[in-house]
């Protein structure tokens, strides 16, 4: 090899050694696959409580609109009332299924002139299958067959997890037991 | 090309095979440029139910410690009081413009000193422009001319993002009426 | 050099060019260390309203379910309460120890059967070492000894953190007071 080629090769090396940075910089933006990491379902199932169930009742109402009570869900699609739970997770959707865990949150009603609400709560696993929590938060139009909310953390075995899940009422009754199918798909997995 | 040559190209490939995993290993934490991915701007409108206003209030106190009640914010800087809201987000700071999306979630006044909140919302889209949510959480010291809270999540148009929005108090009539700049800055986009 | 080499080294040269992106796709998935990037300790402290203590008070029941009332926690594990919060942070154990910063946010109690919350809050920090806020949220099973909740995001200082906060109950003096050590471990650092 002469001078001349050993200078032309040195200099591609120096390109190729710089190229992966450069490449690397618009990376973490740009590189990004939206085929999940993980993918769970679960349900979740919420009783209310309303004067009468205190043994069974699952949630109950801890805020109110001046014109509401706490123990029946308030007028104008409920607009105002703030509900702290603690719902069992099943792997069906039988209320009676051996739970894998607890859904612990909150959830309130946000709008006059239709359903909608406001989640923000944790999946809390202690099964063989899960140990750990995964935490949510966002928007639920609940009248929409399904509606999305955010992944925005995790810990245990999801840890640093973030996501999608994709909520669907399963079943409701009434005023005082609902049920909800959680499809979560996570994106990022460490 | 001769054996020694070649020996020493292998050599040579066989580093730059490797550099870009070693230089990748760290780089999730560290090639993180801040030039935002997205830049968004809006106003959100907030006018809370005061026992005479029901027909255009979009957000309603609903809960508020021992010393006050849902009607009138309370004294020591509104501290405990906990507003939920349904706004409507306009592109200007026109309160009578048309909505490009509703802002849902809530608020709470958290300090008896001075004014201060904690925001937990959601953007809802829903207009030929965007479709989808945007997931926020955090600290407004409301006094502070600008305000940096995080944003947490989103999905639709929206997914999977992360960044930070920059809040400003645009306008702020007696104790009924708030308007909220909100410039929004996304540094994870997918 | 002759022909065959040239094209030899352009065909390799080529793999090279490739190869990081290559790698790269995969990587925000994969190569994800689990050493923080950052780790900060912290104290807060909180003394909740009881009607006697609007002095020194830093927190106050602004829900509670219908069996209950804003000055005393509610039976049954607190389930029901929410409380709002502005608690001192200090780098020791030592509530009167000069504050770095504010813990802001809310917890409620959301189960029956044993002492459980669920926490979304802010440290908003204001001093010469650090300007910012860091926002977290999760459960807080907090009969354990140690609970890990979701760092959410950040700013300032901590522009757009990620990670997990180990939460420990340092002290506990009746239903007035408690005291929670904070590790706080960043593992997405800007």
């Amino acid at each position: 090899m002469d001078a001349k080629t050993l200078m032309l090769l040195a200099l591609f090396h120096l390109i190729f050694l710089l190229s992966p940075s450069i490449i690397n910089a618009s990376s973490t933006r740009k590189i990004r696959t939206r085929k999940p990491c993980n993918s769970l379902e679960f349900y979740f199932h919420d009783i209310i409580y309303n004067g009468k169930n205190s043994h069974n009742a699952t949630a109950v109402i801890v805020g109110a609109p001046a014109w509401a009570n706490k123990t029946i869900l308030a007028s104008k699609n409920h607009f105002g009332d703030l509900v702290v739970f603690d719902d069992p997770i099943t792997l069906d959707n039988n209320l009676h299924s051996t739970p894998v865990g607890r859904a612990q949150g909150f959830y309130f009603y946000d709008k006059k002139d239709i359903f909608t609400a406001w989640l923000g709560f944790s999946f809390v696993f202690n099964s063989t299958e899960h140990k750990g929590s995964l935490n949510f938060a966002g928007a639920d139009p609940l009248m929409n067959k399904t509606r999305e909310i955010s992944v925005i953390g995790g810990t245990g075995d999801f840890f640093m997890a973030r996501g999608i899940a994709t909520l669907m009422t399963d079943s409701f009754e009434g005023e005082v037991y609902f049920r909800l199918r959680t499809d979560i798909k996570l994106y990022e997995c460490w």
